[in-house]
C-alpha cells in the first residue's frame, strides 16, 4: 500500500502543511500543561520518541487526545512504526513561521505538571 | 466608596498579580483570532482604550466574554470608568513573566479577523 492510499484509508495521521499552519491553533495546542511538557521534552530529543514513553499518570485516551490536538495544530508530527507512532516536534516549521515564539514558551519556568 | 470596599462588592473586576500569570492560560487567552486582534490593537495604543471601542462585528456578550478570558489570564487590565470599562494591555507584566512571547506573537502576519 503507498502512502496515499493509506492516507486516503485514515491509516496516517493527518499533517498541516507548513503554510496551512496557524498561530490561534498552536497556541490553543500549547495551552495545556501536559502539552506543554510534551513539547518541552521533544524539544530535548535528538530522534522521535514512542508516543507511549512520556510517563505523565494520565490516561491512555487523555493522552491521544492531547497528541491530536498538538499534531493537527502543526506543533509535532506523528509516524507510526509497526504498533506505536513515533513523535516529534515540528521545530523547523515552527521557527519559520513564528520566529521566537517556541523559545519564548520552551524558556518559561512557569510550567509543572 | 473606596477601591477596596467595591472589590469586596464584586463590582472591581478581579485581575491576577504578575506572579500569578500563568503561561497556559496566557496562551489560551491568545489562542483566539478576535483575541489576538484585541491585544493586537491594545499593544498600538498609548492609552487605555473604551471596551466598546473595537470595531468587530461580534456581539457585546462575546466581546465581554473575550475582554473577560483576557482579563483573567492577565493579558489585559480593564478599569472602569462611569459606564465603560477602559481596557490597556498588561505588556510590561507580560514581557516580565515570559520575555519575547508577545513580541513573537505580535509579529506573526498570520491573524486574520
Amino acid at each position: 500500500m503507498t502512502v496515499v492510499q493509506a492516507k486516503l484509508m485514515g491509516m496516517e495521521p493527518h499533517h498541516p502543511e507548513r503554510s496551512e499552519i496557524e498561530l490561534p491553533a498552536v497556541l490553543h495546542a500549547l495551552s495545556d500543561p501536559h502539552r506543554l511538557e510534551i513539547v518541552r521534552r521533544l524539544n530535548e530529543d535528538d530522534e522521535p520518541r514512542p508516543c507511549g514513553k512520556f510517563g505523565f499518570d494520565i490516561s491512555k485516551s487523555t493522552m491521544t487526545h492531547h497528541f491530536r490536538t498538538l499534531r493537527e495544530a502543526g506543533v509535532i508530527r506523528q509516524e507510526r512504526q509497526g504498533t506505536t507512532k513515533m513523535t516529534e516536534l515540528r521545530r523547523e516549521d515552527l521557527d519559520a513561521r513564528f520566529p521566537g515564539l517556541l523559545d519564548a514558551v520552551l524558556s518559561s519556568k512557569t510550567v509543572h505538571v
